[in-house]
C-alpha cells in the first residue's frame, strides 16, 4: 500500500483551514500556515463547522512561515492570487523533497507562480465549488457546497493526482478528477465572473442579486457572455451549464462572496485572475466581452478607491 | 414690442430655481411651484449663488398647488421625470391659457407627458448642461456651465421659440436655439449617461470618475457606444462631442450629479428616461448598447433596494 501523503496548507482560511482540516482529521501530517491567526491556532487548534459534520483539531501543525516546515507531498495553495508573488519564496521549503503543489485558486493563468517554482510538471491545478467563510481565528464554516475539481496543469492525470484525490475522498472532502481543467476554470469563471463582481459593484449577497429581475437577468447576459468566449476558446461548456450556474445560486444559502469579503476588509481584489486574465484570453481568440469589461473597470476603481 | 412673457416653474430646485429666479429677477412675472421649501420661500424667497452673479428675490410668487396660478405663457417642467405622472394635473391650471410648456428635463421621450395634455405643438423642449444643486430651502448654488438648449418638439423653431429664447437671453442666462432637439438630447446622453450612471452605481464625484484611469476608459467606451447608436439612428454627432464631453468633465467643478443625489436622498432614479428610453430606440435601429445595459440594470437593482 501507498505510504500516506504529508501536506502543506499555504493559507489557513474559509478554503485552506476546511480542507487542510479534513485532511488532519483524516490522520495525514498536515502543515499549516497561519499569519494573524498564528497564535491562536498553535495555542488552541482549528474549529470547523461544517456541512460535512462539525469538528475541532485542538493540536494541529501551525506555522508562522513555510521555512520550518518539512519536505511535504503536496502543498495546498489556498492563498489570494494577489499574494501569488510571495509564492518563490513559500514554496521552497516545503516542496524541497520534490512534492507536487495543488493550486486552488480562482481565475485563470494562476498557476503560473507556483509553476516557476517547481515546473509545470509538478502542478496540481484545482477549482473548489464551496461557500465556506472564516469566521473566527481558526474558526471556518463550510456554508454550502465544497466540492474540488482537480487534475493535472496542460496535461492528464498521473498517479500523484490519483493518490491525492483517494485521500482527499477518503478525508470525506467531495471531489473529482479531470484531465480538462481548462475547461474547469471557464466554468467556474461563469459564477465567479458574475456574482464575485457584482457582490463588490452592487454590496449584495449572492441571494440579493439572484432574487432581483435586473441583477439576475445581468447575471445571465455575463454567463452568455463568458460561455461564449470559452466556447470559441475551444473549451467544454455546454448551454445547460449556464442554466445550472443559476439554479445552484438560487438554492444556495446567501453567500458572501471571497471578493466581497475582501473589499470589506480592505485587501485587494482578485481582477487580474478572475476578469483581466480571461479578458485577455477571450481577446487573443476575437472575442469581445463587453460586459466583462464594465465589471472590470467598475471594479478597478473601487479596488483602488478601497486601498487608498 | 412683444408684451413679456409671464412664467411657471414646475419643480423650483436646482434647475427650475436657478433659471426662474433669473427670469424674476429681469422682471418677469414668474410663479414658482414648490413642495416642501413652499413655507420658506413664500415668507423668505429664494436666493440664488450662481456664477452668473449671486442675487435674492425676497418676494416670489410662491405657490403650493399650480391650481391657483394665473394662465402662463411658457411653463417650465423642471421635476424629475419620475413625476412625470402628474403632469396632467399640474399643468391644467398654467397652460389654460394656451401657453407653451418648455420641457428641461433628461433623457428620451419625456416630452410625451407635456404633449399628451397641452399637444405636441405648444411644447417647447430643451436641454440642460448646468451643473446646480439646491444646497437648502429655496438656496440654489449653480456651480457650472448652465447653458439651456432648447427648441420645438419635432419642428422647426417658430416666433414664441424665439421670443422664449430671447427673454431667456435678456435675464441673463446662456440659451441657444435647436431646430434638432432629437440630436441635442443624444448629446447630452453622451454625458448623463456615464456620469449619471457610474456616479450612482460607484458612489462618486464626476472628479473622481474621471481622474481615475478606470473609470475614465469605461466612461469613453459607454460614450462611444450611447455616439455609435445616436449615429446609426441619424442623429448629429460627431466626433469631436465625444472627446469634449470628456473633456468638459475634467474641467468642470467636482460635482454630484442629479441621479447621485437622487440616490442619496431615497428619490426614484430617473432609469426610464435616461437608460431605458435609449436602450429601446437604440434596438429599434437594430443598434446593442450592452455596456449601457449593464448600468440600466445595476441602477435597476440600486433604485429598488434604495426604495425598499
Amino acid at each position: 500500500m501507498t505510504q500516506r501523503q504529508r501536506y502543506a496548507v499555504l493559507g489557513t482560511g474559509a478554503l485552506g483551514g476546511l480542507y487542510g482540516g479534513m485532511l488532519a482529521r483524516a490522520g495525514h501530517e498536515v502543515h499549516f500556515l497561519l499569519h494573524s491567526d498564528y497564535d491562536h491556532v498553535r495555542q488552541q487548534g482549528l474549529k470547523i463547522e461544517s456541512r460535512w459534520g462539525d469538528f475541532e483539531l485542538p493540536d494541529v501543525h501551525a506555522h508562522a512561515s513555510t521555512s520550518e516546515m518539512p519536505p511535504c507531498d503536496v502543498t495546498i495553495v489556498a492563498l489570494k492570487t494577489t499574494q501569488n508573488h510571495l509564492l518563490e519564496s513559500l514554496l521552497s521549503a516545503p516542496t524541497s523533497g520534490g512534492g507536487r503543489v495543488l493550486v486552488l485558486q480562482n481565475g485563470l493563468g494562476i498557476e503560473s507562480a507556483s509553476a516557476n517554482v517547481v515546473g509545470p510538471d509538478r502542478v496540481l491545478t484545482g477549482c473548489c465549488f464551496l461557500c465556506s467563510n472564516k469566521v473566527g481565528p481558526g474558526h471556518i464554516r463550510h456554508l454550502d457546497h465544497g466540492r474540488i475539481v482537480f487534475g493535472c496543469l496542460d496535461r492528464d492525470v498521473d498517479d500523484i493526482a490519483q493518490q491525492t484525490h483517494d485521500e482527499l475522498a477518503a478525508a470525506g472532502i467531495e471531489v473529482k478528477l479531470s484531465g480538462d481543467m481548462a475547461s474547469v476554470r471557464w466554468r467556474k469563471l461563469l459564477w465567479n465572473i458574475p456574482f464575485n463582481g457584482l457582490s463588490v459593484i452592487l454590496d449584495a449577497s449572492s441571494k440579493e442579486l439572484i432574487e432581483d429581475p435586473a441583477t439576475l437577468s445581468l447575471a445571465r447576459e455575463l454567463i452568455d457572455e463568458v460561455a461564449a468566449a470559452a466556447i470559441t476558446l475551444g473549451h467544454d461548456i455546454d448551454e445547460s451549464m449556464k442554466e445550472q450556474t443559476i439554479q445552484s445560486t438560487i438554492t444556495m444559502v446567501p453567500y458572501d462572496s471571497s471578493m466581497r469579503l475582501d473589499y470589506r476588509f480592505g485587501r485587494p481584489l482578485e481582477i487580474q485572475a478572475i476578469f483581466e486574465a480571461p479578458l485577455v484570453a477571450a481577446k487573443t481568440a476575437g472575442v469581445a466581452m463587453p460586459r466583462v469589461e464594465v465589471l472590470r473597470d467598475q471594479l478597478r476603481f473601487l479596488d483602488t478607491r478601497n486601498r487608498t
